[in-house]
């Protein structure tokens, strides 16, 4: 059995070009007691995974050049030697960017296709949905009537946060890029309003969107977003830093002026909390709650979602580029087996 | 009755200047029902005085061109109109820089100098003292066997974080200027180790003093100094802040290279929780607390604290510049009266 799959073959310097990666046909090993030979249907594209391309500290070591790129998949089992799976059945894994797998069946979850959409479990109901419900409710603590602001606001996070915060009581500021997007977000997800990051006017926008400041900056892009929102944030205001997707492309170490000491200064005056997070340290107290929760608020129509399904593996670094670009509208996922 | 009272008569650029500020003698109102006549004994020099003298926006309107600079006093009381208290009787107010004022007797706290040394109501036993408390209990969090880096630290507010931190069972590392105060971090105030700021190598000699990294620094200076403890900070660092000293003279804006994006993504990777305060915040839940430990903790000995008594209401704004550049060695009173 074989299988074909994207490897990482060089550390891209800026955003990743085909020649970063080579497509791999590799034979599979034999299945040993308590495997299963997988079949890939989706994989799940993140912004986190443009540091494991890079060498830089981070909190995973990064991707060996030569090896597989990493990522989590909805596969299907097509043969198994373990007593809990069976040929058909549909689990959630870490397989990476390719067609097939042998994995453990213990280090696989098996799904529940009547519950929800295979899909969502890498999504929604997944981990950009945990991430979102995790770093909001633990670090963002929003309360009612308090504003709580989002970017990528259409992304698997932004949107989950916008719509939680809202399940909340609290009112939820989204911003996005582009006019559709913004529809999007009043349309589809209930925001209270959205702002177009690339209007012109775009700080005036989102403080006049913001009339009673922010309490929660939910920080997942950095750059000039977060420029425009630290003057608007209120005393005590939180502020869950997830991800920093404007920068992960940068090649160049930033210019002045140092904006550090007014940053710092902001902090102190305004008693703000800052708070980087992955959403792994939450799993333990908090990962039962949100199946449960969101589970819930799909079934009943307090959280929609949208995904971006790509088909291909070949197509998989296009569609990564455009994810950290901005291009996608919805969760990015890679659709490589049909069912 | 007269009082002497040093004005701020114009905005400070950079270092305050002695033309900044006018030595003024005024009369005082008739005693009404409820006053007190106070004569002030110490007046307490802070770095937060600084903001107050300017107009960037902060938690607190700033001082009037024209009016009594703003600080806390330790007085005693030579008349009264007020039940609670007698002539004799020394109280906890907030007259600001001079010789004597009227105040409401419910706006002063009556203390017991049988209890501890007047003074230390300005100091270990008051606003920085609990600012120190607050700060690293409510924020810092110190578990026992975690390292814990304080700056400025023969100060009054660094020198209690230290200590408090080996109360609670951590190991303290206090960074000061000059061997002198090294010293005394060691001999006086038990730290676990002290590092010289202004020795040559002192990003080697902090790294040397914290093998098992930092997981908790109070930051009270900013700077070069906070520059040097980002590297070492462990995952889940917490660093409650608490001032920035060495940017409060600033008259520029800094130049590049723009240290933000490295920091935000420190605080992303390293999942650090970076908190603004003021200790009023804490008030209510924690000063009763703050009064018991910290008495306690003076007389068996477990805290030990230092003051640099200058002489002279005159005196202040040399005093108050030298503070502010690290001169002092210990908690700045100006001691107005004697008693």
């Amino acid at each position: 059995m074989e299988t074909t799959q994207i490897q990482l073959i060089a550390r891209p310097h800026g955003e990743p070009m085909d020649t970063d990666f080579a497509v791999v046909k590799i034979g599979l090993p034999e299945l040993e007691d308590g495997d299963v030979l997988l079949r890939v249907l989706y994989l799940s594209l993140d912004p986190y995974m443009r540091g494991r391309m890079s060498t830089a500290k981070s909190y995973a070591a990064p991707v060996e050049l030569g090896t597989v790129m990493v990522g989590a998949t909805v596969c299907e089992v097509i043969e198994s030697r373990a007593d809990s799976l069976a040929p058909g059945d549909v689990v959630l894994s870490y397989s990476g960017w390719q067609t097939h797998t042998v994995a453990k069946a213990r280090h696989v979850r098996k799904l529940d296709p009547e519950a929800a959409p295979i899909s969502t479990a890498l999504g929604v109901l997944g981990m950009p949905g945990f991430t979102a419900y995790g770093g909001l409710l633990e670090i963002g603590r929003p309360q009612r009537h308090e504003t709580v602001v989002v970017a990528a606001a259409t992304g698997p996070v932004g949107s989950a946060v916008g719509q939680i915060a809202r399940i909340k009581g609290a009112r939820a500021v989204g911003i996005a890029g582009g006019p559709e997007k913004c529809r999007a977000l009043l349309d589809e997800f209930g925001f209270d309003a959205a702002v177009d990051h690339r209007a012109p006017d775009f700080e005036d926008q989102l403080a006049a969107a913001v009339p009673d400041g922010i309490d929660v900056y939910f920080e997942n892009v950095g750059g000039g977003v977060a420029d425009a929102v630290t003057p608007l944030l209120n005393r005590f205001a939180r502020i869950p830093v997830c991800g920093l997707v404007s920068a992960y492309n940068a090649t160049e170490a930033p210019t002045g002026p140092d904006r550090l000491p007014a940053f710092m200064r902001r902090i102190l005056t305004s008693s703000l909390t800052v708070r980087g997070f992955i959403q792994d340290e939450f799993v333990p107290t908090r990962y039962d709650d949100f199946l449960r929760d969101m589970s819930e608020w799909i079934r009943d129509g307090s959280v929609a979602y949208r995904e971006d399904v790509v088909v291909g593996l070949e197509n998989a670094p296009e569609a990564f580029r455009g994810m950290l670009a901005g291009r996608n509208f919805g969760k990015v996922l890679i659709r490589i087996g049909d069912r």
